[in-house]
């Protein structure tokens, strides 16, 4: 099955799960550069990438900012219902999604794409629900390493590697 | 024994212990969402979780605020005596406190409650005073791991897990 | 030898040798409260603790008030001859001095001292130079076993420790 | 072949990957003090250290400007060009340079200076391209394993070592 768009989760898949709190009511997220190469390598081969979290907060929406990703929704309270939705909006089928995410609020989405994988640090009783489990834990590039794991599957990787390769040669310094 | 109040420190419990100092006076914690789901199981089964930490900041306050939880105590000096107090204020016995902590201030509690659990990261003089040593860190969901361990014993989490599904299959996006 | 002075480095013992930076000027440190149990059995049994670091923060001056540590010494180029002068200053002999550091710096200052401890991070020419080596590494409670391990020897952890739990039990909540 | 010029990726080399976002717009990387030895030992031994990295912070020019970094080269499109440049400034070849990166926008320099090194954290399809890969992941010492293992094999970390500590007996505290 073609992957024609990747959705993930973001706490704990994205970050270790960790969230900030400070004296002021200030809120950080630790994010890992490693997973931007996942980001782009979509994007060399016309891959959507959307973010689909339960939170909702100006840091995903700079994260997302950052990566150029256009299809971030935040607060989402069903993620099954929200990505059937984003399906119909690009005319895509359930079938052709590929989600990772962690926990609770992950399994009836997990149960209905065409690739669902989770990160190592995932619960089992999560896990179980996934077809793939990365060997890194969130925060950690797990989502790298499942878009370099489906990449793979179809023969991608390589071409996505060498595309990047031949761009970053013409680029001026 | 039926546990009807969940209590929990936080520092090396919540979090691996750190405490995040700046230049201008501020701090921080780092939460993991992970252990959220503990207080999410124990709220659909109409089972209570309190807060009982020795620090005093507005850090926890906004955690157990977004977390929902009620029962939050800082600045304790006298863990067992709080403790007492929350127990006859909500008319159970201690014996049916489930109590999780990682220190030397937490011991005469740990000695107290019904059932006593210590993270993997607490000292092995203060594990002996705990009836379960969690496999996780502080920080690294053993307060998730203490709930569900619990409610295992008891037949319950499958419950609760299927009950937050079932919610959630009816959550407008 | 009895240990009249405990000194410690801050970054790479009390800190896993983090530094957070920020965009606008701001740093911050991470400490463990694990390590705060050191300081405190220290004060139990009359023992004093001193901090000497070559850099000079407000994060640690904040730290050491924290933990009501009064021999605090930031800044520090030569540290074996800071801490000769803090020894004559408490009619102390280097001997009965316990030190725990972890870089070229602390080098000289392990050499002239009665117990020489590194944490596990410390490069193997820094731990040469230590007589004990931590099973922690620095901020995950190196400096609290530390402590522990020197007042094993002398068979106080225990005095400290049952001290500690019976001012507990006087104090009000 | 004489090294002349250390060069070092910062993102995954000098931290682990991880960037902190804040709710403000703010963000955050955590270096190692570890790493300040790496680059003090260069200029003890009068070796140039460079950073060149695709991302432009203050958070980065503060850590240069703290460790007396002169070779600053931020937002850098294509590092083997600016690489380039810089030895033709400096009047050196490409082939006494050390350089140490972790992603794929390493790879074209990895491939062309004189010795190429990975930390354990970057991907294999990118430790392809490094003729040596460190123990250490980035953030946890790897630029220092790095100048260490490059010193080492031309005799001169003993002597760095030694330089440094008759300079710090001379030091008033």
């Amino acid at each position: 099955m073609k992957i024609k768009l990747f959705l993930t989760d973001i706490d704990g898949v994205w970050t270790d799960g960790g969230m900030y709190y400070d004296q002021q009511g200030n809120e950080l997220k630790k994010f890992n550069t490693a997973d931007s190469a996942g980001v782009l390598f979509c994007r060399l081969l016309d891959i959507e990438v959307g973010i689909i979290t339960g939170e909702d907060t100006a840091i995903v929406a700079r994260r997302a900012e950052k990566l150029k990703i256009k299809q971030l929704h935040q607060g989402v309270k069903n993620k099954l219902q929200k990505a059937t939705e984003i399906c119909e909006e690009l005319g895509i089928d359930l079938q052709e999604v590929a989600y990772i995410g962690d926990d609770i609020n992950d399994i009836l989405l997990l149960d209905a794409v065409g690739i669902a994988a989770a990160p190592q640090n995932a619960p089992e009783y999560v896990k179980d629900h996934a077809s793939m489990v990365m060997k890194s834990k969130g925060g950690d590039g797990a989502f790298r390493e499942f878009v370099e794991t489906v990449l793979k599957m179809n023969g991608l990787l390589e071409t996505a590697l060498q595309k990047y390769l031949e761009q970053q040669k013409g680029l001026e310094q």
